[in-house]
């Protein structure tokens, strides 16, 4: 027995002429650890875009989008002990993994090798069926694959930290941003915009390396100490040597050897979008300055329950623009057209 | 004035028919804080071959390499407090840099940025004139940049610790091998023979990759627990996610996706050679993983002194070929074909 439920799918891969359409998915019946959930807003991940548009190799279509997922809980199976009907919940990158790998076992579930954790959509499920993600009315997920959405954050606001906040937490709390630390964020967008306000909340000194000057006033009204244009030769010679942290939020091949140099000894780079083609980097960058380049994905659920908390406590909460159901296929070309402060989030009640 | 000593030299870019040709240079009076060292023994380092055939850029000819120099203190100046008149003493990479930058205040000097370390050879003195190294009968170096070499240690095995054997035990020490760790050495010549050895009397866990099988018996003499070949795409199935720190000795760009995916969560691969071109890199193998890649450049005065006194305690020594001066170019010609077990060091008495 299933329940079927409104959704957004895309049924070959997405583009101009193939947009994701009206359609409606399965949910299984809850389990006896699962957790129902009436998806109340979903954010729209640049991830999405490049999975739908097939970009990031294997899909399966039809193909419902969406990992950042906020909701009230409906329903709970017999045996749920750490959720309840009506509490404020959120579902991120991943809806189950091994839980016996290593990785698993120390809750950094992203990391699971077994053969790794199972995606919101674009995955296969325990029943063997297509997972399928958040541009729909409901989901059904194991209840320790499930976040708390703390009441002080709103749930359209709350969506977007479930990927675009834990992606930037998860390295700015691994390699230990704080007072004292010297962070730069390239790229001010869903991600970027998400990294200033973390890090600041921080207390990180947080300069903003973007392409223009176009959105420095935002940077700064979000948090951001400084703002450089990287179109500057100049900023590349002032700023060397510098950063103790630069988080990588740019998807798009940029030169590296110019980014890496303003690393301060013992300083780390993190890509965190993935570029098209292999970086190339000469081994001198690291090591006349012993500075490593590294990379971090997303986050695991006890450190996401961390982040949620962190971000109420400190008042962090995405820039968004919330959307009807409808409008996603224009808001894909317009996140492709870096036309979005800072996020789109979809009003499920819409659907 | 100065004292005229014996020496080899590149008058040109070496090459088999620009060889190195036996010449003098001068050597600077004792200032106050100086040591003068009759010199024993000159390692003969893979960069000397880079540096005097000008693929590392800016060159100055005449140029005498070496800056692996083991040998007795002949002269003090009035000020100098830590050596005697016959102290056994080393000299490595450089012989002064700025003592105001932060680096130089914590015993980094390899990474001083002011603007930069004074190579022991192919540099600019505070004098304004050009370096010149260890193949040569003596030198004069601030005492500050000199290090003591243990009694246990010949002086001719001690030659290579200045520069290879601080090469690899910086990295281990600062990425932490030690009991529980593995260890992946790549390459086995001068560096990798001393990366075995260095892991392996740390404690860690030791492997070898290498392009073939054919120094497998040594690899494990000298303290590999195990001994792979990368000519073998197996190898890097078997071996994926297994190593804590990846040491790459080795200067011809390899295949660093393979590698990298060598590294379990956490881990680093640090660049210990120069690769002559931009080494490309997968962001996906870096952010599936959490792994890093960085280099590392010799070490500090205060790391040499604690690295030589570790391999005395130890008993690390390098496994090295006498040779007299006139061979030096046999020498290189050999170290190009990679043979040479493991490291060829100068008798500077024949010069």
């Amino acid at each position: 027995m299933t329940t079927t439920v409104n959704a957004y799918a895309a049924t070959q891969p997405w583009g101009s002429s193939a947009p994701l359409t009206k359609t409606t998915v399965e949910r299984r019946d809850v389990g006896p650890n699962d957790v129902a959930i009436d998806i109340k807003f979903a954010g729209i991940c640049h991830s999405d875009l490049h999975t739908v548009s097939g970009e990031w190799g294997d899909v399966t279509f039809p193909m419902t989008p969406g990992h950042e997922i906020a909701g009230i809980v409906t329903e709970v199976g017999s045996d749920v002990t750490r959720y309840a009907v009506g509490d404020r919940v959120g579902v991120g990158c991943f809806v189950d993994s091994c839980r016996e790998c290593e990785f698993c076992q120390a809750g950094e579930e992203q990391y699971c090798n077994n053969p790794g954790m199972i995606g919101t959509y674009n995955g296969t499920g325990r029943d063997g069926k297509p997972t399928q993600g958040g541009y729909s009315d409901a989901i059904v997920v194991d209840e320790n694959y499930v976040l708390r959405i703390p009441d002080s954050i709103a749930l359209d606001k709350a969506a977007p930290l479930l990927c675009a906040g834990i992606t930037l937490y998860s390295p700015l709390r691994h390699w230990d941003a704080g007072p004292g630390k010297r962070v730069a964020v390239i790229g001010l967008g869903g991600l970027g915009h998400m990294g200033v306000k973390l890090a600041h909340a921080l207390g990180a000194h947080v300069t903003v390396l973007s392409q223009s000057l176009k959105k420095m006033e935002d940077g700064l009204r979000l948090g951001a100490d400084e703002y450089f244009a990287t179109s500057d030769p100049d900023t590349f010679k002032k700023l060397r040597g510098s950063f103790d942290l630069i988080l990588n939020t740019v998807s798009a091949n940029l030169n590296m050897e110019d980014y890496l140099g303003l690393l301060r000894l013992d300083g780390t780079l993190v890509e965190l979008g993935m570029p098209e083609n292999p970086m190339p980097i000469p081994a001198g960058v690291l090591i006349f300055g012993r500075r490593r380049l590294s990379g971090s994905l997303i986050g695991g659920i006890k450190e996401t329950q961390e982040m949620l908390d962190f971000c109420a406590e400190h008042d962090v909460t995405p820039e968004i623009e919330v959307i009807e159901a409808s409008y996603v296929n224009e808001a894909y070309e317009r996140m492709l057209a870096s036309d979005v402060r800072y996020r789109f989030v979809i009003d499920n009640s819409t659907l």
